[in-house]
């Protein structure tokens, strides 16, 4: 059996990023769950993003920005991220999180983070109350202790989770499926 | 340390959904990662499709689909209908999958998927080797047996699964991480 339920945006799970972006007196966060990756060539995201939010100011003037992707261990600072302003507080700071300089792009990068991606602004779509931004990858960093021994990503020591917008929980990620193949 | 990469596509982890879409002789299914909500308000997702998907076409003609949710037991399913092509394969018929009625857009939910997203095609965006479709949610239907008591979805019964793109590995969900609000 079926239940029927008004619309909403019910994509789960949903991936958590942490947002960075250069600013005039010190760089902010925004944590976001509207991202994803959507064309693998050129390597494209995409991020929704209020109109009324301070990032969407900083982000139109940095025309850059970093995703930067958390752990379990950066719960905290997710959830501070997610509901403060940046007009009202240094996130960084508030947070204990490190900003370090980008390879190609003006935002900083959050060293804390264990993904990082700097992104390009091509374009901004209005959707509704939220605008997409589109980007470019442009440059990616991992840090060393979460990748194995052929350099590749490695989720028993990246300790990733994942948003549930239906239900505004967050939850670990559990156990690698054996793919069939 | 951190090592720096090319650029691609590395936001983890990633929605995995099952798009159904009305066709001329049967319905057909794509498995798709890049997806996301983007807008609360009008509730609505962004898919990335490749030109030459048989689906793409599907889409522009129907201008409607439904993105539904699977669970760990659909892998198989998951990956035959993301490396199969429906010029080639009934793939509602190859997966054991039934397609039944929306009750709003032309193109069918799969039975077996706890959760099914109705969404009208809103607008296609070039971005590069994918294009993107801004779609509208307008009714989203959940298994009865995925719900708890009070209505909401409930991530214990529903065994929803992750994809990593940047290792090509599919990860089930762990615990609920307790929220520190």
């Amino acid at each position: 059996m079926k239940r029927e339920m008004r619309p909403f945006t019910a994509i789960v799970p949903s991936p958590v990023v942490l947002l960075s972006v250069a600013g005039e007196d010190y760089p902010n966060i925004i944590t976001l769950s509207w991202a994803a990756n959507i064309c693998s060539k050129p390597p494209s995201v995409a991020v929704g993003i209020r109109q009324n939010r301070f990032s969407y100011e900083l982000i139109s003037k940095a025309n850059d920005f970093v995703l930067n992707i958390p752990t379990v261990d950066l719960l905290e600072a997710t959830e501070f991220s997610g509901s403060k302003s940046g007009r009202d507080f240094n996130k960084f700071a508030e947070c204990g999180l490190t900003p370090i300089p980008s390879k190609t792009v003006s935002s900083p990068m959050i060293k804390e983070c264990p993904i990082n991606i700097e992104c390009i602004k091509k374009q901004i779509l209005p959707i509704g109350v939220h605008d997409l931004f589109i980007a470019e990858v442009v440059k990616v960093h991992m840090n060393e202790d979460v990748l194995d021994e052929e350099g590749h990503l490695d989720l028993t020591k990246a300790k990733l989770f994942t948003y549930i917008p239906a239900t505004g929980q967050y939850w670990s990620l559990g156990d690698k499926l054996e793919s069939l193949d």
